[in-house]
């Protein structure tokens, strides 16, 4: 009798892909894991934070206010720093990066959660990188929101994929229930790729072409989770500063990864409506996210302390990216192919025809075996009736393990591989 | 063309009941506000909080984990912790109150929104007290959920009404669609009524009675956000402790009214499939609140410096209520009905009939320019065709006020009243 009085969404919300991979990791306390998305721990800005807590508690005046309520939209010093450090980013001062368009939430997965609440109704279409971030496949999944696949390569979505996905949506008569296109623009979230300002470019043409016959707004949802992790090559300016951004774009941020993911502070840019939509959803959600740690991160990003962590864990994220390359080099097998990223958290691999290497399957078993554990691929691709899922990838994270357990892992993995690979 | 991009959600979720108080109070600075729902400023444990916070983040060993990411359902000592001090409260160790049940999330407001979540699709019914808090009927509105009011008195919920309007909708079809009975069973906003335990155990047994015509079970959401500001007489016994609670009660529970709304932590007791549900949809949000305030929370949990600050904050409020009961006495004409409370924040005062008080009334917007607001006590009413929204009634509050401001205030409030009441 109890199931029955579940909501649509109750009923249809599963427990998240990455459940038997932690429960595996538990059941395993020897285990290298390199398929936590976790940041790293030895740098973690313990000293810096108990500074920074220090000054914000350090007086009733800067005290009690971060102790109080504050506004649902966020903490007003928060919020110009952001937009300030955004507005540096992207090298510009136009009226797409101000602060009364920027609004700071519970990490950017609850923007991301709230951004789909507020623009899509059961059955409506979210178009997605195939492959993606997993959790987003899971909010679409629980809210009965398809999701259809473009091709990603490694200079990230392909704008001809595109338009021939939204034509054929549009021969179907679905547009009109297409809504979104989410990319995870840096350092992607499972590929480790990042997006180029062309195609960035190119997609929201694309999307603007078709408004027309969709009959509203076709938004550009840029995930930038992994943006500050860059440690090689230059930034890529966000879609915000492309021209017609400033209706049809709206940008995710997060200070978790390259701050402090207990710390739990995200951000956005939004256009209207969507920004006033998504502050009176979170008024109904938690009425604002907990100032004391928007003032934490205000003292951080104004001292000049988050800068420099932000170096620190860059090069802490370099040489853990290098050190996974080098040992991949020394003992992967020369077929298999590796996508490294220049930033982020993750290396790509994929092996060669006919070795699947999903939850299953035996090189996923045998490796488990020798201790180690990886994302397989197929977790991060929306069913779609148009492909098989792909079962020969992996996502390998080099962000929480220690170069020695990174060395090990690779080499048992690359182990396993020359053995069984075919 | 925009528009029409939003979601149905999207476009029903209608500004916060309380924004254009907020923004009159913005545009009236001198304002003694006896409107907002705030904690009392002074008693904030800012010392408290810093000395704790030197504690978590005083290692690397404590500080790590503090900063990592956690798991969705919370830190396993803070729902240990928690587990306990309900079951003390509660006096009992029965299994209703287990730890496996108890989970951490942003605030109760959080909890209050995803049980919704997972039980309710748009059209379903929830019961609520007549009046209740205004957000969670803003949640309600927003999500398309019905809402129906049950009377309520002194004494807590009427049972025998409650008992009418479930025959009502049985009569009517409607039976299936109810999922939840939701009350604010301490203290109350907006009425300050406590409700006994004889009312929590007949309401239940309403609702175990209808369950079968229903087909599925009728929770009973009880929402004890104000429980620990108790400041004289005895604790009530939860609804968990109650036969028949194990699979039907909710309790959703803060530590942010009395310790501080800046830290954000909030706690429920759920049964299955409710709690595994709301775990998952979680795990979509935000995959769980800020380690570094569970953290926060466990070390002054652990440190008896919880316990202390709840004894200070019960004190202070304690104080205030009586120099709000005073003024009242004083100031207030005979024919203003007010109930006191014995915890919260918040006084109900009834005017006689043909008195509106509502935000476009006389009262309201000559008490607004002697420069003190409250909340009429008209946005707290479901729209209910069975009956018009009472409008004679207001919310007055002891939270946020001081002591002096509390008097000047209630003055100013009297003798508007001994001047309008007709």
């Amino acid at each position: 009798m109890n199931h029955s009085a579940l909501s649509l969404l109750g009923r249809r919300t599963q427990a998240p892909a990455i459940s038997w991979l932690m429960h595996t990791a538990l059941a395993h306390p020897q285990l290298i894991s390199l398929a936590a998305g976790f940041t790293d721990n030895e740098t973690l800005p313990v000293a810096a934070s108990r500074k920074l807590m220090l000054s914000v508690l350090g007086s009733g005046k800067t005290g009690q206010p971060a102790l109080q309520y504050g506004t649902t939209v966020g903490e007003k010093n928060l919020r110009r720093l952001t937009a300030e450090r955004l507005q540096g980013l992207d090298q510009t001062q136009a009226r797409t990066h101000s602060v009364d368009r920027l609004m700071i939430t519970s990490g950017s997965q609850q923007l991301l959660y709230m951004t789909l609440e507020a623009l899509c109704d059961t059955d409506d279409i979210v178009l997605v990188e195939d492959p993606t971030y997993f959790v987003f496949l899971s909010i679409l999944q629980s809210r009965g929101i398809r999701a259809r696949g473009i091709k990603l390569d490694r200079d990230g979505i392909d704008p001809v994929h595109l338009e021939s996905v939204l034509e054929s949506l549009k021969k179907s008569g679905d547009l009109p229930r297409v809504k979104v296109l989410y990319l995870v623009s840096y350092f992607q979230n499972p590929t480790g790729v990042t997006t180029s300002l062309a195609r960035k470019k190119q997609a929201l043409a694309v999307l603007k072409k078709f408004e027309k016959a969709a009959g509203h707004t076709l938004y550009l949802l840029e995930d930038a989770a992994y943006r500050e992790l860059r440690f090689a090559g230059d930034d890529v300016p966000s879609a915000l500063t492309l021209p017609g951004a400033r209706d049809r774009v709206i940008y995710t941020g997060t200070y978790s990864k390259p701050y402090a993911p207990g710390a739990r502070m995200g951000f956005g840019i939004l256009p209207e409506p969507v920004f006033t939509t998504v502050e009176y959803i979170k008024g109904n959600h938690d009425f604002g996210s907990a100032n004391l740690l928007q003032q934490l991160m205000v003292a951080a990003l104004a001292s000049g302390v988050y800068d420099r962590h932000v170096r620190v864990v860059q090069k802490n994220y370099r040489l853990k990216a290098e050190a996974m390359k080098k040992a991949m080099m020394k003992y992967f097998p020369a077929a298999v192919e590796v996508w490294e990223a220049s930033g982020g958290l993750y290396f790509w691999v994929r092996l060669p025809e006919g070795n699947p290497a999903g939850g299953k399957s035996k090189i996923f078993r045998e490796v488990l075996k020798q201790n180690v554990l990886y994302v397989p691929g197929e977790l991060c691709y929306a069913p779609d009736s148009s492909r098989p899922i792909p079962t020969r990838e992996m996502r390998i994270s080099f962000g929480g393990a220690s170069i020695k357990n990174i060395e090990t892992g690779i080499a048992r993995l690359g182990q396993v591989l020359n053995y069984r690979l075919t």
